[in-house]
């Protein structure tokens, strides 16, 4: 591990679970994406690869996103915030950040009569991932 | 509480302390501005009221944002992501959302050496909230 990395450990405050939540923004357009969790290994690694790495709370382990399906985030720049406890992840996100094959997560709105979807899929799940859920 | 707002608290997965983490997001600009806690009253009253109100984690109460410092957040749109357990929170910024005084929370990136502020303060702490330390 580099000096550097090190020193961005170091600002992080991960919470009890040894995780803190990362937000994802593809870096032109603002489009805030999804939020996952990381760890101190998925923090290392997706500075040394630039390939975003989360933990998956669900199973347990490292998720290197985009490894089943392709959507691959590629690191632009890691930002941590004033207390240290999340962090903001500037990528450049290929194809969708949704596993549902939305672009971005946050496709249900509240508007006038309760929940409303605000985006249809680019793609189908089957055509990303098959059997699998996550990636 | 009116149905709609049933409707938007029904689709939130809650984590076992009650609360969802909250990504404020300046509406026009893009610009992530914080991730702070709701709790399920923290919802029903920021879609109440169009103020955003937060859960403080610290202090184990309700945090209208901007009450000691009169930097409120006016909500535009609130939207929940695929699995429920993410809000992001289109709003128009009253001034400056750090406490720091900086316009948005996340103003530390990893750079070569390793952390470089990349922003500084608009205003002083002092003069958001005297010995104050949230709002």
């Amino acid at each position: 591990m580099t000096d550097a990395t090190r020193a961005v450990l170091d600002a992080i405050r991960f919470d009890a679970a040894g995780l803190v939540p990362a937000i994802a923004q593809q870096h032109d357009t603002g489009e805030v994406l999804m939020l996952a969790w990381m760890s101190r290994e998925a923090v290392a690694e997706t500075l040394a690869t630039r390939r975003v790495c989360y933990f998956s709370r669900s199973r347990g382990a490292l998720w290197r996103k985009g490894e089943t399906s392709g959507q691959t985030q590629h690191l632009k720049e890691l930002r941590v915030d004033c207390d240290g406890d999340t962090l903001l992840l500037l990528v450049d996100q290929e194809g969708v950040a949704c596993h549902t094959g939305r672009r971005n997560c946050f496709f249900r709105a509240a508007r006038d009569g309760g929940m409303v979807e605000i985006a249809a899929p680019l793609i189908s799940p089957e055509a990303l991932y098959g059997a699998h859920r996550h990636g």
